[in-house]
């Protein structure tokens, strides 16, 4: 017998159709003589219905209220999971997140999770109750209601399970794994059987949109096993969890991109003490995250810095730039918006030499010329044109050995 | 400065533009110097869209998940109607049923006040916040959401008024107040200023549907003064108090009616000790609510037992009562359901000798034959021919006085 905790998104229970079809997987996971907790999120639809109603109402709704009123979603849904569980002859009790508890700081819209009692849910799961709980959703310590922020489901399941020591969090969704690329881009990518909270993590922040970054941070910190699997059908999916030493062997485990940068240069930076830090502080001010950051070796006192942002903070960064190059007595500044990063994962390039230089060797075997490079102890980014990502992805997919055995 | 608690009911927030009139309400209320607490309902349709989600999922959904369910609709306008005063410049904050708490016993779908906590809402008060409260709902004291039923949002209300010691318990409805008969049979009917709990609670099990019964019940319990009034316009309306004087000086305070029984007889019955039971406990194993019971005067050992009941469980308890007629040795039954109760109500007449006089003869002028009498302190209802209603109720209405002056 294990314990298996299954999460579901707002489109596996969109529907009354779907939410039936749901209840038989739970019921058929719990026949098969486990202990069941799930964890759904609002029907597909209802959360931007509230939230038009939200902004109907006023522009700048409070935080507060917004909570209030976005967490009926999950709460609607946990009601119609457990009648339809009921229905079909078993026990089930649904929990809000302040009937669990579980605990948040009081960060409305976008809270953390302090902590969470499992007393009641382990008394239902004793009496072969099938727990319903409504994810995102949780409560600080003096009532109020608060929510995770998008995505948080994924986050409150790994959570929940954290709590319970469950065997394994399944996390259901719309595609049936993580896959070594974006199958639409490369069709001969595969379904990793396995995967490391590492990689996973650089795969997320890479624009793999599978898992929420914060989940994989929660399952690694709490060791909780994830199993990323369909739920319109019953094929195995992927298993995220930790490096052991088949992963090892494997030299890399995905090729992810990132089509949404932009690369923004200052030229002939004089290279003294504090430059670095006059350049960065006035963007972080402006909230605006820089990702790769590339300063060359300087030649005569004098060195180019290069950076990215977000696409779409590239113009506003620029303009936050250029009086500060001028301030510190730089040649220029320049940016380019047509670019892509391009990055290769793997737990086993830490014991693996060789690898970058395979990956440059590929690209220049294509004509493709690198335009910045950063490594990371199981990662290894280039930006190049974005012209050719789709050829780069392929290329480094190939070479890598990822490529499906017919 | 006075404790003001108003409740709104699901047409007066039916849409986000009624929120906001209603918002405005609740502001001028504040800025006249009050301290103000709102309790609402769900938007009017959605406790309907929720039930025929759940009925969607299964026909006989449990009481537990169902208050969980419909639950959210009284979540959703607290959260909207304290957004739209906020965007206004006001301070308001919503409290759920489980937040307040309001602790019910643990009859879902209809559970009843066990106690409210007043310590959050005086605090919020104190710091110049209007508090708006979720009606219809309560927590029992393991934490499971529970509903008060139909209408329970008055109850809700009166309650926490009475937590409070409001001043008054302001009740926004779609009518102006309580009038001395129904304005759509008699035109001339009057808006009543003032009604005792009493004549309150009479008037209201005889079909006013103003207000529920139950809450008219715990504001008499409590001394909760009730101000029934309309949410379109600013006019007074009436106020459901406690007995003064001057409504003793007045004979009749209003007639109602009630259409919706039938009336079944017993014919010689054997006038013996235990027969009332013999023929009343079928029936009330069977649900079935009699309503007023008649025994004439025994003649020969032998009387006629009549009884009126719902209109719609008639047929069930002709069959119901047929064998025990038989077994007890009555000689057969009748029933008519072609009947009308009419009600004269007012505490006047404790007071005043004649009354039941002037009624029978009012009627009697007009020819209207009376099957069944029967009388209790502040009432005398009279049963008569279906088809006489609305004559009765004219005329009764002119004889007491209750015509409109011009």
């Amino acid at each position: 017998m294990a314990l298996v905790v299954q999460k579901y998104g707002g489109t596996s229970v969109g529907t009354v159709e779907r939410i039936r079809s749901v209840a038989e997987r739970i019921a058929r996971t719990f026949d098969d003589g486990n202990e069941v907790v799930v964890i759904v999120s609002a029907m597909s639809g209802e959360t931007n219905r509230l939230v038009a109603l939200a902004n109907e109402v006023c522009e700048f709704p409070s935080e507060r209220e917004y909570d209030v009123l976005v967490s009926t979603g999950e709460q609607v849904t946990i009601a119609l999971l457990s009648m339809c569980l009921q229905s079909m002859g078993y026990q089930a009790k649904s929990y809000l997140g302040s009937q669990i508890p579980m605990i948040t700081d009081s960060t409305h819209a976008k809270a953390r999770i302090k902590s969470i009692q499992d007393k009641k849910i382990r008394a239902d799961l004793a009496q072969e109750t099938i727990v319903i709980c409504a994810g995102f959703q949780g409560v600080e310590e003096n009532g109020a209601i608060t929510t995770l922020g998008r995505g948080g489901s994924d986050t409150s399941a790994v959570a929940i399970a954290a709590a319970l020591k469950a065997d394994v969090c399944e996390i259901y969704t719309d595609v049936d794994g993580v896959y070594t690329t974006d199958p639409r881009m490369v069709p001969e990518a595969r379904k990793i059987e396995k995967i490391s909270y590492e990689e996973m993590l650089e795969m997320a922040s890479l624009g793999a949109k599978v898992l929420q970054i914060r989940s994989v941070e929660f399952a690694k910190k709490y060791g909780v096993v994830i199993h990323v699997r369909s739920s319109f059908d019953d094929s195995q999916g992927t298993l995220v969890t930790k490096e052991d030493e088949e992963m090892e062997t494997v030299l890399v485990s995905g090729i992810a991109f990132n089509k949404d940068e932009a690369k923004i240069s200052i030229l002939g930076v004089p290279d003294q003490p504090g430059i670095a830090a006059q350049i960065f502080s006035p963007l972080t001010e402006s909230n605006i995250t820089v990702d790769m950051i590339i300063q060359n070796v300087s030649s005569e006192g004098k060195t180019d810095m290069t950076f990215t942002v977000p696409k779409t903070d590239s113009k506003m960064a620029l303009q936050i730039i250029e009086p500060v190059a001028q301030a510190i007595g730089a040649r220029g500044t320049s940016s380019d918006t047509a670019i892509s990063k391009i990055s290769i994962i793997g737990v086993g390039m830490r014991s693996h030499a060789g690898v970058a230089s395979r990956m440059f060797e590929s690209l220049s075997k294509e004509g493709i010329n690198i335009e910045m490079i950063s490594t990371s102890e199981i990662k290894i980014s280039c930006v190049i044109s974005d012209k050719y990502t789709e050829l780069a992805v392929r290329v480094l997919h190939e070479a890598f050995g990822l490529n499906r055995e017919e």
